[in-house]
Parts: structure tokens; sequence; C-alpha cells
């Protein structure tokens, strides 16, 4: 641990200042129906209305703007289920970088398409049987091309602690001071940067990640003060969060700053995502749907609480989706 | 004509206030794809995230929170198809007035158990045969409530225009001076309301309203200087604008502010549902999407221009919204 470079508050502020002109500015709306049914405050920052359909661009954005002209010039390689490689794509052909991405084979077609449509090569591998990371550092290897991690990467986490830096600021500006945060977790990037914005600006907030139920790689690493994995890297519909472990970075940022990890089941995802096409009106994808599934299915007491829960993505096939709403 | 007491800007900037803190401020949301697609700069208003998921809840409360004390308790009633429904009722239940609704047997099930659910007492009538103004009419009389217009009404068309005065500020604040703004029509409440605020703020923002095919009588009542009826009040998934004619107000503000009214059919606007699914990540129901569909399928030519479009609401039943999915 002694070597890791962690960021900081001042590196999400500098996140905000790198990507604002080119990402969302997503709203942060109240939730007039849940909160009345659980007798509290409830807020979304929804994420699927971000730039390529989730939170990821705001990472990657920032992490590809820090690269230098001769780093552009080898262009860069992901690996990702979908949104990252969506946001790394998009954020690569916004500044001119060739960018190659190695994805699963069963990842939602819709994220496949968007991401060749932003120009970048897609490589595809068996989500069981082959390593990614394996196969992007190999390419890596052979070109020269610089590997942007989905999550374990100082500039990642920070850009996409922009999200709960937005959410504190739009709570105060209208005079809420947040009790809870609850945030999906795969590898943790998106939840550990929040979780460097919210107790810099808003100490007295909770946090709280929710996983899929067998796949609470973070729950366990947390318990056990190290990382552990996944069973099984496929088995979930919350295809954006089936992360095989967290990292090191967001580990330690994660059990310094979690008040808790929740789990729920595919079925309290399904209407999870029912719920917010109808009560909301958003577009919200299996595994972006976990932390509003989790207050729907009660998992945690947030009566008379003001809680913010984060919707970090919408990107889902017509096939999943139509499941949801047949629930 | 002459006895007509039409609202004017300051109305508008007077419903503002009053609706500040009940009403959403719906962010103004960029396109990105659209935009590219169409060689313009594409912006959303996306108004299902309303409160009653539609804009309806901004001209019922200006209207609602104008009765005095007496009137309140004499109640309210009113005739829609489901998002006017919503939007008084929600209103009344904010204000503590009881509201009886008169809805078509037909509606979207949605709004007829979410105006229940807000506490109204719903009745319902046959599209085709019964006339809705008259069954309001006998409520009113015998029991002395009051009745609340869906569209001509000088409070309800103020109410509305509230979307088009947070629209072009939104515009503004990003340095956007809109050349065209767009709206679905049924009744014309919310393109009148809407054209009040943009003429007075944004004089140079050509206007358009877009109807479903065969249900174009706002197009036919400006061109004949009278207000026409539709042949039929069924038969277009459009429920939310299958208005049978306009008022005398909204014809007259529309005569006189619209550039042009666009149709679309409903594959067109079943096909704008999916984009609006697939790119947005917003849930807009089938009336609400006639803007989008009209430039989705070319039916203006919109090439280097800066577009506002609004999709009015997002109250669909799960049926119809498969049936968009699956196109």
């Amino acid at each position: 641990m002694a070597d890791l470079k962690l960021p900081g508050f001042e590196d999400v502020l500098s996140a905000a200042e790198k990507i604002s002109g080119h990402a969302v500015k997503t709203p942060l709306l109240k939730c007039e129906d849940l909160s009345e049914k659980l007798s509290a405050e409830i807020y979304v920052k929804p994420e699927c209305l971000q730039r390529v359909g989730a939170f990821k661009f705001r990472g990657a954005f920032n992490r590809l703007c820090r690269l230098n002209e001769e780093e552009r010039k080898r262009g860069v390689v992901a690996y990702s289920s979908g949104n990252h490689a969506q946001g790394v794509a998009c954020s690569a052909k916004l500044l001119g970088i060739d960018a190659t991405i190695v994805m699963p084979d069963d990842s939602p077609k819709m994220k496949l398409e968007n991401t060749s449509n932003y120009g970048a090569k897609v490589i595809t591998y068996d989500r069981d049987k082959e390593n990614r990371e394996e196969l992007a550092n190999k390419i890596a290897n052979d070109t020269g091309a610089i590997v942007v991690p989905s999550f374990e990467d100082f500039y990642i986490i920070a850009g996409q602690g922009t999200v709960a830096l937005e959410a504190v600021q739009q709570a105060e500006d209208r005079g809420v001071k947040l009790d809870i945060f609850m945030s999906p977790v795969g590898g943790g990037g998106l939840i550990s940067g929040c979780a460097l914005a919210i107790k810099a600006l808003s100490p007295q907030t909770d946090i709280y990640g929710v996983e899929p139920e067998g796949f609470n790689d973070v729950q366990r690493s947390i318990e056990n003060g190290k990382i552990e994995c996944n069973p099984t890297n496929s088995g979930s519909i919350c295809d954006a969060i089936l992360t095989p472990y967290p990292g090191e970075m967001t580990l330690h940022i994660m059990s310094n700053n979690l008040k808790g990890v929740l789990t729920v089941s595919d079925e309290e995802v399904l209407k999870a995502m029912k719920y917010a096409w109808e009560k909301l009106k958003l577009v919200v994808e299996p595994g972006a749907s976990v932390a509003l599934a989790a207050l729907l299915s009660n998992k945690l007491d947030v009566s008379g609480k003001k809680i913010c829960l984060v919707l970090s993505g919408g990107n889902v096939d017509e096939e999943n989706y139509i499941k949801a709403l047949s629930i």
C-alpha cells in the first residue's frame, strides 16, 4: 500500500474543471413517489443522462485529457464490459486518439455497437475463459498503446468523484444536507471517487455501496481486509458491475469510507428498472439499478433520512428491458 | 374574440413564481447523437421528468393556486385524457382541494391509476360517444365544483409557458440562441404559453407545433382562420394530444406566433419513442414524442440550426412501450 498514490478531494475538483463543457452536469431529481413510500427524502443522480449513457465518461475523459502529445499518438487500450468502453471510445474520439477496446463477447449489443460507432477498434473475449487484463496488456506491449484501467487509476477515480461533487452541491443548493449516499459498486471506481468528494464536503453523509447477490467481492474484501474475488464472472443480469475483484486503491478508499455494502437479487433489480421506467421516466440498466433496488426492497431503514442514490447508466438491450417491464 | 382576456409574458413570469418549489425545473439536455445526425444543435426539454410525468402539472398548479378560500372549498372538476388529469389531481392534493376528473375509458391504465392515487375521484366516459365537456359541466352544476379546463384558460396557458421560459433561459446560460422551438400540440395550451415566453425573450426563434396525422385540427384551424375539428376522437396511439379542436384563446395565440404545424404518423412516433429510449435514456409517451418524430423523419430542414424540442410527458402503458421497443 505504501507506494499507492491515491487521489484526494483536490483531484476531484481538478477533474471537474477538465470535464466541464464535455460531460453533462446531470440534474439531481427528487423522487416524490419513493420519498412518500419510504417516509424519507429521496433524490436520484441520473447518470444514464450522461454522455455515452453512463458516468464512465467522466473518469475516461479525465484520464485521457491528461495524456501528453507523445502518449496521445501511441493510442489507448481499455478493457470493459461496456460502459467504460464507451467512455474511453467517446473521449478518445473527442481528443483525436486511437482506441482499442477489449470487451466480453456477451456484452449488451448496444454497448458493443456504440463503442464501435465512436470509432474504437473492438476486440471481444470469453468472459469465463480469458483474462481481459492479459489481453489488454498484450495489445499494449505489441502496439505501444497506453492501458486505461476501468477503475484502478488515479484520474479515473478522481473523474468519477465528480458525480458526488455535483450531487452534494446540488443538494446544498436546495438546502438539503444528505444523510446517506448510495451507489452501485463494481470495481469501486465510482464510489471511491464519490467518497473523496463526500468526506470533504459533507462528512456527516454515510456512504453505502450495493452489489449483486453472489458478486459481493467488495463486501467480502472490506470485511476480510484483503482483495477477495467473485467465484464466477457471469450469471447476473448486472453486466456493468460483475467486476472480478476491487483494486488496491479503490479497496483502500472504500475500506476507510464506506458505512456498508448491501446486496440485491436480479429480481429486485428488474423491479427497480421497472420502477425507474414507471415513476422516474428514466431508462436505467440492470447494474445501474442496484442502489434503487436496495431501497425499494427495504435493505436499509431510511425513514426520516435524506438520501441521494446514483443511477449510474442506461445502456441495456431491448430483451432485458422488456423482461423488466414484463415483471 | 374581443372579450377574450389573453395572458401575456408577465403572466408566464407570475406562473413561474407560483410553481417554483412545487414543479420540477427540468434540465435542458443536449442530444449529441441527433445533433451529429442532422448537422444541427439539438436540445430537449424533458417534461417527462416533471412532477406527474408531464408538463401539465405546471398549468394545473398555477390555475389551482389562484383559487380563493371559498372556491377551494367547492372543489374542482376537470376532463382530460390523462396528463391534465394527473396535474389537477396532484395540485389539488398539494393544496387540499377535492378533485373530480372525467377521463376517457380507454385512457392508459397508468394515467387512470395515478389520477386515483393522487386522491381524485375518477369518472370515465366513452371517447367516441360522450361529450366530456358536457359531463364536466354537469358535475360542476350539480356540486358547485369549479371547472379547470385542460388548455383554454388564462392561467393554464401561462403555466405551461414556463416550459419555454426555462428552456430559453437555460439555452442562454449555455450561450445558445435558439433558432427553432418545437412542441407537441393537442389543444394548444403548451405551445401558446411557450409562444408568449419565446416572443418576449427570443423573438428570432421560429415556433413549430407537431400533430399526429389525421388529427391536424390545429394545422387546419390556422390555415382556415377558424376552429376546425378532428373527424374522430380516437385512432392514433398519441392519446395525450387527440384533442377534438383548439380553443379560441389558444388558436388566437398560435395563429399569431407559429411558423408552421407539422404532422407525423404513428409509426414515426413509435420510432421516436425507441430513439428516446436508446439514445436519450428517457421514457417518452406517444403524444409527447411527436416533435422528436418530426425531426427524426426529416419533416423540417434543420441543418445548421439550434433547436429545442419539448418531450412533453412519459405516461405510457407497458404494452405500447414494448410495441415501440420492438419496432
